[in-house]
């Protein structure tokens, strides 16, 4: 079978990454301006109104032909094959690692589900375990007696990690790091290990990083898009109850997931985005789709609506009434901070992490782990979703993760004193994208913080060496 | 050998083409504004300038992922193979069409050499006059006898067009249309012929159309470069001029070729155009190839300059001292209106052809029909030079085509009443590019005439039935 270059899917990528860095910019360059004195003269402010919204067509089409391009050169195909033994290969060798042949003897990495955070918080420490348990060749098992969200524990709600060994027992136990010789490690949560493994997000395998790199947008989230695919296979009854919700809402493609998270979350931890700030995204997304598709069919846009606060709902129907939004107001009630650590709960971020997760698109902050996650499985769905997100806020990241690292393709001069320098190969340390063009990072060599424009960097991939599974066969 | 789709190289190019007419409404509505009243306070028309070189940055940046992405899809191979085998079938047609055995029963069409213009403007009366013969399947026999340029005739320069028949006779004479029957035909110039022939620029014939389409951005051009470059075939010593002249002005890749037309066609056919506007698009040009080739080479950037007023060569190095300009101001001086008709002209004028059509990219005015005749000529060097062209006013065109005809390709709503509609699928009729984002042509469905994004419009294919040749082999 024909297969694409790297080059080829890297430029393929970056050209659409670039026209995406363009218009953030433009939007952004003529939304400050907009707010701005110098803007309220009538003529002004006509001008810039149709600047922005001619560049926000251009952009679409341009989006549009790279999506032609896409399907026309011939190597869908092969991506969609590439992408299906990549998972099912990770699915393999974690499937080999989780059932030893003998429980008593062999290795173990043990963690403890009593991190004490949120359901999207609580699954990425159990991703994160197994990412260790894969890097280490250790057997995970979990500990879930006495979970906040479920007393029974996880194996309620989810499969089992193992069905060959979910004892913790062993000869000789330590904490982390113990040594090669300890049978049962203890590995505790991600903020406080120490010394910290190499295997942390966003580490990215070193016998699979050319095959990824080629493959996907951001290889990274594809790795651990696979131990949170493998962790969130639901019971039968979850799976049942899953359907029967997409069945009764009627969730159908094309549709953009919106995730708003308020509450507790703001005022801390997040700012406040009205409605009306997501919705914008939403149109964009739409716009784009139908250059892509040649012009719209016809049919009522569609939002998957996903909130802990269920006043966002009828909000969100009032202003916005040529959308149809689906979803559930009373999964939200259960979101309350009252009664988040019930089952109903459970179920309701579940049901609306799966919901999220397959749609076309998703409009939420990054700074909520129900949002990454629901990315993270998108990942599992389709070839390469890789730029199927909207964040309002952070860039994608793993709480605790190794540091976030790019490589400066082009020179840039700072134009102010908020901006720092760029030399073609200087690393940035990366912290955020503000969503306008500009980036915020650290210049490893100039050891300077600021801003940067985004698209004169790439991500660098942090390649470490993993455990290559050889027992496991490459295909099967 | 593996090789693209159709679709696949109209995405392509289609992608380049909207960065580039993205890049030119950006231009186009910011230089606007900053002559404008409402751009004098400071704090805006700082702003203005960030936008504008923003923007230009971005453009490059997108062109050049796209120039890698060309070069790593690995379908350059065959994209050059086609364009040779395309050339080498057109050349061994015309030898065919033009080497009859037996030219006292050939059917002819005689073409005469006196039209009262310019060299280009003759030069494409003969294309023109070859282009027919082509569609009717006649031997050309040009009449160059007292030629304005040279009174001994074409071959005292250009190679004769038949090697077995330049006899004009014939058993039956006709002018134009004639009959099937009739063995000589005489063609009158395009400008006044009667009917017009299906053949004429800017139609492409139907046997190669498909293949054109996928090979080359403007078919109708390369089509017409084929007979250009037939006729344009040097005698020996006007070759062993050209080298030489090449060798002492040291031209090398990459150059741009700028063609600065003034004296009697300033006022008259067109506007006058400072150096600096020409010097603008040679600045873009090299920052364009710095972003595809990741970094300057270093080397002064260097342009050919030709002219027909020698001042423009002092004008150019005393105010662009960066950049090296090749070129040879006795020529222009052989240009003046007063020595215009003499065969040191004529030399020089070829000279000034052939170096432009050497360069990488050329800036000039389209109205110009020497800039055009290094455009085809570029066609004939390279797979696809559709776009290496800037030109200051006029679109390409072919004096006495039939009409430039658009299809759209999204709707377009008027945003004032300088603007028509448009829905997918309107053929327009275009007038030119204001190379400002828009296009002005007439919508045929409306009858209306007006501008129009000129990204929303894709050039449609006047494909004509042509003889196909049958006894010349498609591939040798």
């Amino acid at each position: 079978m024909s297969e694409p270059s790297l080059e080829y899917e890297l430029a393929r990528r970056q050209s659409r990454r670039d026209a995406d860095e363009l218009w953030r910019f433009v939007r952004g360059e003529l939304t400050a301006w907009r707010k701005d004195d110098s803007s309220k003269a009538p003529p002004v402010a006509r001008r810039l109104e149709k600047l922005q919204d001619s560049v926000r067509q251009y952009h679409a089409v341009i989006r549009g032909d790279l999506a032609n391009l896409t399907v026309a050169d011939g190597w869908e195909t092969w991506r969609r094959r590439e992408a299906d033994q990549l998972a099912d290969l990770m699915r393999r060798r974690i499937d080999f690692l989780q059932n030893p042949p003998d429980c008593a003897t062999a290795k173990k990495l043990v963690c403890n589900l009593n991190k004490v955070c949120g359901f999207g918080c609580q699954l990425h420490h159990v991703a994160y375990c197994l990412t260790v348990a894969y890097g280490t060749g250790r057997t995970l098992v979990l500990n879930s007696r006495n979970w906040r969200y479920n007393r029974a524990g996880w194996e309620q709600v989810f499969q089992p990690l193992s069905g060959t060994c979910q004892d913790a027992g062993g000869r000789s136990k330590a904490a982390w790091p113990g040594t090669a010789d300890t049978q049962v490690l203890t590995l505790p949560i991600i903020d406080v290990v120490s010394p910290r493994p190499p295997y942390l997000p966003l580490a990215v395998p070193a016998d699979l990083a050319d095959r990824l790199a080629r493959l996907h947008g951001d290889p990274s989230v594809w790795f651990t898009a696979q131990f949170v695919r493998y962790l969130m296979r639901p019971q039968q009854h979850l799976q049942n109850d899953l359907d029967a919700f997409v069945k009764r809402v009627q969730l159908r493609n094309p549709c953009v997931g919106i995730h708003v998270r308020r509450t507790d979350k703001v005022g801390t931890e997040a700012a406040f985005h009205p409605i009306e700030e997501y919705m914008q995204h939403v149109h964009e997304f739409y716009e784009r789709r139908q250059m892509e598709a040649g012009g719209g069919d016809g049919s009522r846009r569609c939002v998957y609506l996903a909130s802990d606060d269920p006043s966002v709902f009828q909000d969100a129907v009032n202003k916005f009434p040529d959308y149809t939004f689906l979803g559930d107001p009373s999964v939200s009630k259960t979101a309350a901070v009252s009664s988040r650590y019930t089952d109903a709960s459970l179920r309701g971020v579940i049901t609306d992490i799966h919901a999220l997760s397959l749609t076309d698109h998703l409009v939420c902050t990054f700074s909520s782990q129900v949002c990454r996650v629901a990315y993270e499985l998108m990942q599992t769905m389709h070839v390469d979703a890789a730029d199927w997100f909207t964040s309002l806020d952070d860039i994608y990241y793993y709480g605790g993760q190794s540091p976030h690292e790019q490589t400066a393709r082009f020179a840039h001069q700072p134009a102010d004193g908020s901006e720092i320098a760029l030399s073609p190969g200087d690393t940035v340390g990366i912290a955020g994208n503000h969503w306008n063009g500009y980036s915020k990072g650290e210049n490893r060599r100039l050891k300077k913080v600021g801003l940067y424009p985004a698209y004169k960097t790439r991500d660098k991939l942090r390649v470490v060496e993993f455990p290559r599974y050889p027992e496991v066969p490459l295909v099967l």
